[in-house]
Parts: C-alpha cells; structure tokens; sequence
C-alpha cells in the first residue's frame, strides 16, 4: 500500500498531464474541433482515466481557468509595492509578457473566451476568477492611496477595471496583429496610467484650495 | 435589359442577405461548427448563389469586418467635437451600448477575434480596421489638443491605443459576465479618462512653471 501523499502526486501529476495535453489541442485546433478522443491521446491515456478526472470537455476548461487563477492570485500576492503602485503592474506585466511568449498561449486565452461566451460553466468560472483579480487590484490601488502614491479621488474598483480591461484588450490586438510591440506598448500603457493616477494629478483643479 | 444601377442594387441585397444570415449562423453556433451548407439555407439560396459572392466562410468573416469598419468610420467622421472630447467618447459609446444589445452581437464579435488568432487572412483585415480607429481617434485626440480640451504632455496614437483597448477589454468580459452593468462600466470610464486626459492636469507637476 502506497502512503496517501503519493497518491494525491499522482493524481495531481495526471490531471496536470491532462491539462497539459488539453491546452495544446485546444490552442492548435480550437476547444470545438479538439475531441476528447484526441486529448486522451495527446496526453498518452485511456478515455477511461481521462473521463475519471474530466467527464466533459468543459470541465478540462474550467480547471485550466482555475489553474491560471491561482498562479495569477498568488503573484497578485508578491507584488513589490514599495517603489509605487505603477512598479507593482510592471511586477505583473512582466510576467504576462513572458506568458504571452509561450507557444500558443493566446490562441488558448481567446479561444476560451469564445467558449465562455457560449458555455454558462466556463462563463462562471472565468468570472469568479476576473471578480477576484479585480478586488486583489482594487486592494492595490487602496493601498497605494493610503501610502500616498495614488490619487485618493479614484475610485478603486472602477480604477482596478479599467486597467483589467486595458490589458485584456492589449492581448485581444495581439491575436490579429502579431507585429504589434507588445513591450513597448505596456510601457506606453504604464507611462499613461502613473500620469492619470499620479496623486498630484488635479482632475478638478478649481475645486482645489491650494 | 435592367439598368447597371439595378443589378448593382440586387448584387449589394444579396450580399447582405448572405451575411446576415451567416452572422447568425456564427453567433449561434460559432464559425467553425457553421457550413457553408447550412449558411445557403439560412439565406435561402442556392450555394452557386452564395460561392459566387463568397468562395469561401473566411471571405465572409472578413466581409462582415469590412462592413462595420465602414461603419465607425462614418460614425469618427460624425463626433461632435464643440463639448470636448469626453463628450465625443461618449457619442461613440452610445453607439456602441446599442449595438451590444443586439442578439448575438458579442458572439459574432469574439468569434471573429478567435478566428482572426488562427487565420491570417481574417487578421489581416481586423488589423486593416484597428489601423484606421486608432488613427481617427489619435486625430481626435490631436483636434482636441489644440481646442485645449486635451492634456498636450499625452501622446495620441497611445492615448487611442489604451482608449480602443480599455473598450475592448470592456466588451471582452461582458462575454462572460452578463450581468456586468456595461452602461455603469462605461461611465466610470469615461469619468477615469476625463480626469486622465483633463489639461488641467497635472503629471509632472515638480516641472511645471506656474
């Protein structure tokens, strides 16, 4: 009899083989071109073991969604915020960018948000994980308020959706314009973003008393 | 014998028809699962009909970005600049919230971003059509610089390029979270950008002379 700890490996070790082989397919073909006889075999399993730990496509898709979620959420944690709010978003632009050099990567992001717009379970999932980076980044912004780096007058929610919502659309260019820089347009989005969220920006200058 | 302007007529009706029916065809089933096949019944024509406008579904993809690239470029050339550019986005904006109420209008859309990230030919002609929006709204940005309504430190191809994204990104998630408060959404955006492009502000206030 094998200790359990060596089991849960296991386990964690094939479903991650799964994902692995899953996400090749999808962002090579496409989530509806991609069959689950096909995954099985680019993971090098029976259908039995694959339908054991995913009974449906749409579930391999929202366990990738909550892979993803948790590595966002614990980088989200390490951010640097000692050199200012706009130095933590280049923290996690950083290792966007290096995500987004990876093979296939955003064929596998915008592929999913096709699916969410049609599949209710993978909408839920991919909302449960925006709903909790946009309170991480509304968290950010409070903080840097309070430390006195950003603009106390924003509001943080609107401020964290916004930047969530620039970025993404960064990504959605770079599907259909592969020339696009996306470095240096982060560095034009960051460069934009300390200015609008500088505290000593004065969006209603007359109202100021100094 | 018909008049040419007749036939021209009857050539721009059936067009239409076709790409009516095949946008429904995509929004309800996407692109990949939609045939040729079941588009013809859809327009109620004959496939010859259809091949002769269309060889191929990629043709009408890039057909249906055509035409709405037609569209919001007449809708730039229509912003009322006299009320500042705020109240230019926010034209535009309207535009855009009515369209989005349109059944299957978010499917279509991102179904057409997805296919752009793995068809060259698609992505060519959305990258012909971002080419052109971000360079109208760089030129409103430009206009609006020199009425003094817009910050002149900001760079105007990046302020288009984060604006243009920061809707899209917009768009993105209301895909998967339709219960998203787009209209509310748009606002704190617009009061954000409003605050961000205002001349008043300030970015670098340490250089400023008065």
């Amino acid at each position: 009899m094998r200790p359990r700890g060596s089991v849960n490996r296991d386990h964690g070790e094939k479903q991650e083989r799964i994902l692995q082989a899953a996400a090749g397919c999808f962002a090579r073909f496409g989530f509806h071109q991609s069959s689950m006889k096909e995954i099985c075999a680019a993971a090098d399993m029976s259908p039995g073991s694959v339908y054991r730990y995913f009974p449906a496509k749409e579930d391999i898709v929202a366990a990738m969604i909550e892979a993803d979620r948790r590595r966002w959420e614990q980088r989200f944690g390490q951010i640097p915020l000692e050199n200012g709010f706009i130095a933590g978003l280049r923290f996690l632009a950083d290792i966007g960018l290096q995500e987004l050099e990876g093979d296939g990567f955003l064929n596998l992001w915008i592929e999913t948000c096709a699916e969410a717009a049609r599949n209710a379970k993978v909408a839920a999932t991919m909302r449960q994980s925006y709903e909790i980076f946009e309170s991480q980044l509304a968290e950010l912004v409070r903080e840097s308020q309070r430390l006195g780096r950003v603009n106390p007058s924003l509001e943080p929610t609107a401020t964290a959706r916004i930047i969530l919502a620039a970025f993404d659309g960064l990504l959605l260019r770079r599907c259909f314009d592969p020339q696009l820089d996306v470095r240096a347009t982060v560095q034009s989005f960051l460069t934009f973003l300390e200015a609008a969220l500088s505290p000593q920006a004065a969006p209603r200058p007359s109202r100021r008393t100094s």
